[in-house]
């Protein structure tokens, strides 16, 4: 007699694999039910974690959460321009949501405890555990606790009947979701080393992209992008297709070293084409209608949703009231913007809104009320501490 | 009897030229010195300006403080990751030296007042005021003041002898040092105008740059750049070394719409291709060396101090306070960064330093003192408050 | 034939008491309505600038918005924690209710001016102008404009029939609302100058207030104060008790050197009982409810939602997100705080909410999930990044 | 055989005493070297615990680091206003110092291990092995790891001949140094308990206070006070002194719940008479002569200095470069505030120095350059964006 069922975060993957016969044998589970759930991966990634988990698992689900991810994830992330030291995160956003799917499957499926097939050393695990321990469920982390090695895991696949990769060298260790792909591991954790061209799956490099650039017009409502060159779309198509557009032309790769939460740096590579252009392009847009007054401190508002959004804490209720912030602000955020995409580089070529705090009159002043004369009392003032504070210390 | 000598910040300009006559006619003085600053404009601007200069003005100086802007302003703004609303700021880091020179020269030639060709509508007039004020001279800003049109200043120009450019339209106005070249007005004030090829002056287009990428790379000490490819240089030339590399490689081109200290937008248009690239490389270094809560805070600090450089408020005491921070943090910040520049775009592909705060044994733990079983324990920790809180909610 | 109507806030001081005739005679206006508002001064003062308006001005008006200027003012800076440089703001959150009030008349009575008796050394002013200005309005401020002496103003005054204060010295300038009375100017400008006893009008000083400590409670619900020991009163009712109150137990007073928003420094003396006492509790009740990271950002946006109250800039569009995160927290801002008031000294002496993130059991650690060993996996990644710093710097 | 020496962390309470058998019987350790630090505790506990760290261990040292206190760490927690969550810290200061004094001994003793008798749930723990760590030892914490009762302690205590408090109940815990005495546990940990008069040790009560005020001056140099009504003294001396005329005076008590670093929140009181004194004066002084951007900015300085201050992580390198920051803003904080101290209030009544950015010319204008006319230049600009932005919305 076992301790019941347990139900597992389930990628497809070699370690998640070797999870399910570990859950049984290692720690004396007598069910295991396998969960994948699609944020947007690869379609063959998910066909063939549903294969694989109706193969090896008691029972298995695939749960398709695109939209959910699109709207509660996504579209939120482009109103806080969401990044985390410098780039568009992509895995962080996802996780908890997949978290959340894996609890309700354990809350129907009435189990106790659940599992995951991170590492002790990564962020993952963390977001993960913080969502189930808020669910007071029990959690289990085999790669965690058991140290295992590559080799040891594939022999274990092999005596289990697992079916595994063919290449047994795994050189990097790579996250997809529709917003973006992470590569690691292997040669890359030497953050010297030039990375490979093989290592990229959604953009081309700059010198194969096409030697035309092309231009492409986003529209955006209350801060979310609708429509690509006037064809108005839902969020994931509009997100599909823009990695598509920007992928082809070299658009949306970034290199960099990062801080963990855990407090190890890391050099990660990204790619994430769409992310690239709509955050551009959202950027320069509430630089045409925000007040200056809005974008410095939402700047700080922004950085702050990015840290908790890295972090996986979307439940911190400091959360709900930086979206607040960002909601009332983007409600003027509505416009257009034009880019030209050309060979890795995209570029704002001009912008427009109902909402700019801008017009001819404006820059030739409001003549009305304001003249050139008014500039002098205003200057009269500028600085005035200052110059005081250096006129002290010149007499002092 | 007249008012004496006044003192004339001289670009050589059809407004600096016009304000010599000025100077004596509408406002009564007797004397008029002009002084042209060389912060790294084009050289031939420097020669033009000095000719017209001691054909113009009753004294004239051109003086050279090239190296001094890049030790005291650019090197600063190097380690400060030195940008305003997303674009390495230039003009603004110029006026104050610029104003400091004309202030000198005031004093050696004991002149009580100075002017400045500045319009009302725009940022130089504040930068200007705020150091010759500061030294309690009396500013005169004919532009601000007499609301003159282009026209009458060309009749005006003619009338007394003054040389104009051959071209009745000047369809942009242009600010270089160094550092940045600036391109504002005429149909580029349209924020929706799609800015044609011929504005840009120190960059070929992406589609005119070599099919070749150009692998450099930069070393830092003390977060300051001293040289490309191994090659020790002073700051000057390095600087204009980046500026032909980059130049050619279509980098560091920028289009935005800008908030002036008045508050009203602008659209402006850049270039700045060795800072485009210096700074791209600084901050990438900084991410290898700073700790997490030195970037997150730094971030803060340099925008605050992005923003008094903007202001041209370096002598507002709070900047000296700020300076004194960054450069504490910069005394790590040594090493190399390579990057590969390719029509138009710049990608980091590997950096290295003797500081870094990263080595191999940490990605794979500090065995000794680490293991991934303490994950475990800093995960039961981890978001504590925000799941308490979820769950205060969910019961009450 | 004059310039028509004009609309003047006014006090029924000294100053825009003679700017009525002003008006007429230096400015050529034909009409001058004057308009009284009342947000809580005394009610003497009311009730005299409505029979000095009545005698004076072609038409008076006087206007209660007391209820709104709590509800609309007072209400949100509790929740903000509402202070500028360390005192509770007052006349600031008042100036620009008011400045909508004369709008409102200046537009049913069709006039296209609106006056004011500020200086142009102070706050007001701008606060003010900036109302006026949004309205299209043009604003005519003879204090600023025509620099006159008390000794003239006080002629000027006899000579028009304008009833007068009777002692001739006005040592210093008042201003007063429900949430706060101000006193500046005269020797109190010298900020080394010990102030004497009589410039206190709400507060009784510390010697004089009884030898018994008084015990209150106060209840909070969404951040907003409800009732005083147990008894439920609306806003204005419950600050207007309070000030009573703790101003008997000589609560609330303040004397500070302040930056105007001008950049002078002036020293500044506040009485505010009730707003000392309602801000300590509030922000006390918050460290039992918010979470760590809500404390710790809220402090940033409380402090900047106070910088633009200060200024009078609530229509800065800054002021609504701001207002949108605030109101978020303050959802779980319930509960009661136990306070004693005792010779000027208020001292918070326990609290409760139903909504407290914290319990026994937690203090005890939540035993199910939590326990003490998990503090050692904790410690072990604390203040990882420093410490390999610093041992990185004792190696080089 | 045993495991050799170690070190522990001496206070000479019930806790770090059963650590010394513990270390032998349960740890297996030949030695324990017994260190108390003095940071200025009350004298009587200091002896207290030498005696009985040279009666019960095998070698005890009592280090005087009080001078090194104030100076290293008191000194700075002045000039960054130092306080979390509203109180001026204490216990956090003096942690690392303890800490660094236990590894020079274990250094010089040749131990590789240390030894402290936290409990797991507080943040002596992570300030303690942050700092033990970082010098590469082991670290023992008995009470985090073996979860005693205090029972059991007791009786282990009696049959290891330690002498034990003559009360078996010890109803608080207790923690000083002379910058801060805290008071925590037992019928305290109810956030709503008013807590009884008894368990203060350095104040007396508003009550018990004298019935006359009483006046001091302190002065300041660079930030950090040098004397007391005209009398110089060292830095040791002149806040003990301050916290005996605070103290006697009622002066400096605190009432409130912190969140601990673990996420936990804890009812807490504190005493800390000197430091409400020179906090409140040293903030005061700063308002006279920092600017307004000074103010502002280093307002976010000093909480980010308390935050990493609190958590003991004085050594994060973040901390270093705030200190510069501070440091540098210190240099003009000289100057004198007079303070009144009256049945537990504190009052400023006065303040000058030589660096205030204040002179009487300042408010009646610096009439050379400033009038008021220029006011109005400056009021057409003021808010110019947000009356702009309102003005849309309305129109829109």
């Amino acid at each position: 007699m076992g301790k019941g069922k347990v139900v597992l975060a389930f990628s497809g993957g070699l370690d998640t694999s070797i999870c399910v016969p570990l859950l049984k044998e290692h720690y004396g589970y007598d069910e295991v039910v396998t969960v994948a759930v699609d944020v947007g991966q690869p379609a063959e990634d998910i066909i063939s974690a549903t294969k694989k988990g109706e193969l090896i698992a008691d029972k298995h689900y695939t749960i398709d959460i695109k939209e959910k991810f699109v709207e509660t994830q996504l579209f939120p992330t482009i109103k806080a321009n969401g990044s985390y030291e410098g780039y568009p995160m992509g895995t962080a956003l996802a996780r908890p949501l997949i978290a959340e799917e894996i609890v309700k499957i354990a809350k129907s499926e009435g189990a106790f405890t659940v599992a995951h097939g991170c590492t002790g050393k990564g962020n993952d695990q963390l977001r993960f555990d913080f969502v189930f321990r808020m669910a007071g469920l029990e959690v289990i982390a085999p790669m965690r606790e058991m140290n295992l090695t590559r080799e040891w895991e594939m022999e274990y696949a092999e005596k289990h009947n697992i079916p595994v990769p063919v290449v047994k060298e795994k050189p990097y260790s790579i996250d997809e979701n529709c917003w973006s792909r992470s590569i690691e591991g292997g040669k890359l954790e030497d953050p010297s080393f030039h990375p490979p061209d093989d290592i990229y799956g959604w953009t081309v490099s700059a010198k194969e992209a096409p030697d035309t650039p092309e231009e492409i017009s986003i529209e955006f409502e209350k801060g979310i992008p609708v429509s690509i060159n006037g064809r108005r779309m839902n969020g994931i198509e509009l997100i599909e297709e823009l990695n598509v557009i920007a992928g082809r032309n070299g658009v949306g790769r970034n290199d960099m070293v990062e801080d963990r939460i855990l407090g190890l740096k890391a050099r990660e590579i990204y790619e994430h084409p769409a992310a690239t252009v709509l955050l551009k392009a959202h950027s320069d847009l509430e630089r045409l209608v925000l007040s200056r007054q809005e974008l410095s401190f939402k700047a700080s508002v922004d950085e702050k949703w990015s840290e908790l959004g890295y972090m996986g804490l979307i439940h911190e209720p400091l959360f709900a009231a930086l979206t607040a912030f960002i909601d009332k602000t983007q409600e003027r955020v509505n416009g257009k913007v034009d880019l030209i995409l050309y060979k890795s580089s995209v570029t704002v070529a001009g912008r427009s809104s109902p909402d700019a705090l801008y017009s001819d009159d404006l820059v030739s002043f409001d003549s009305t009320t304001i003249d050139q004369k008014d500039s002098e009392g205003f200057s009269a003032f500028y600085g005035f501490q200052a110059r005081l504070s250096k006129n002290l210390r010149n007499n002092n």
